[in-house]
């Protein structure tokens, strides 16, 4: 599998604990997301970019998988790994750490398809940019 | 003062609450929020009709002064209060009651105004619609 | 597989939707949270009725399928089917209807554990008072 | 007034944009927040110092005006100014700016009381850690 990776530092916020004294388990996709944004930025792939070419990328799968809690106080740190795929969809898998206590607080995955943001339908190939792009790129072969 | 009023009842979420183990208090204005949603639903005057004839009416102040708290397993209805204005503005004032202690969890207010939905440029005068609506209404003199 | 269903109509909050106009991917969380919430409700199994036991149950793994967007001005209903599971595991399936548009917008799975609330620590069996519950419903064979 | 400030650069998140394609009006109480966090960092007291004193310091008010818009791919920059009172309330006004367009998105205010994390009671004067830690700053004459 040929992969690319980013990582990206969060400040947990007082409002993302509820009641248990945790982070509330649905605020990881939040995490997940700040991961995105920071690939976008490290690999030149921003939200904003793909708009531009006249695209949406919504999530159409995801998955979190919880292994241990973060509370209030306590910061993470998320890696995201795309996968390259020869399918037009983005497929991102993440681990989050807990910094405070070096231990993974979960994993997850998001898969993304390519729409066209004007008709709002799907594209059943990748967009040029995209490829282009993705050619552009130096793998690592995980 | 002449005002309008509508009351909503809000079943709050686990997600809503904090590590303190209470609603958190930026949650207060999804609560407003859902109080002008229904004001708009009793009253005829909801979001999307706004929208369809040309306008945003986005938040310019917000306030919020709270009371006691709403822990978790807790319900609260809130009162909105439409305040008749010549100015071009949408002023609402809010109460919170937690409904299991009964007790007031807080107060509010929002101001709201028209913009072009198109241009995104404030309006001076109110909408012609809007006005038509506001003398149809059966104000009551607080 | 023996199951237990439950429904809920939830309205959706403007501040739910993103800036692609539909109800950001993430908040389909709250709502399998509202479903579980209801269906606490209708078979006499709450949050806090759980935790007055002495246990939290906490969601280790969740997983969203998106079939279709959510507008504002949209609303939505969720069905929340319980799974009979021998392991001390509580899984729920979601399925997340747009009854606006009559389609179905996600379906979802989340799993929960037992966890002790005072040492923090998971149960390997199912606790007393839940299997009791359990013996007491009328499950459907699907 | 004698004030103490600090600053944090935020990035506006996806998820916290709504239908309008801009940041959600509520969301600004979460950048208070973070603002809040950066101070606490900036100048020690953060609110687990403050917890571990035995106290917590809810919000009683908050209040936000809003002046322009943040749209999606906008950052912002918030400043948060500690007023001096003699009074047991901690007072933060902030400043918002929209830094991609340099102009200012809102300011706001919020006060907090001190809380006995126990029993849950108002305390009528400041505790003797905070005064403390007050006498110890180098307040600016504003």
């Amino acid at each position: 599998m040929m992969i690319l990776q980013s990582e990206v530092d969060i400040t947990v916020r007082f409002s993302e604990t509820d009641a248990m004294g945790v982070v509330w388990h649905g605020n990881y996709l939040k995490f997940f997301e700040d991961a995105r944004e920071k690939f976008g930025l490290d690999y030149g792939m921003e939200y904003l970019d793909v708009y531009a070419k006249g695209f949406f990328t919504p999530i159409v799968k995801s998955e979190i998988n919880h292994k241990t809690t973060v509370n209030y106080g306590e910061n993470v740190k998320v890696q995201a790994t795309l996968e390259r795929h020869d399918a037009a969809k983005i497929v991102f898998r993440y681990t989050v750490w807990n910094t405070t206590t070096n231990k993974i607080a979960a994993t997850g995955m998001t898969m993304q398809v390519f729409m066209n943001a004007e008709t709002r339908e799907l594209e059943l190939a990748k967009p040029e940019f995209y490829e282009a792009w993705e050619n552009n790129q130096n793998w690592i072969n995980e």
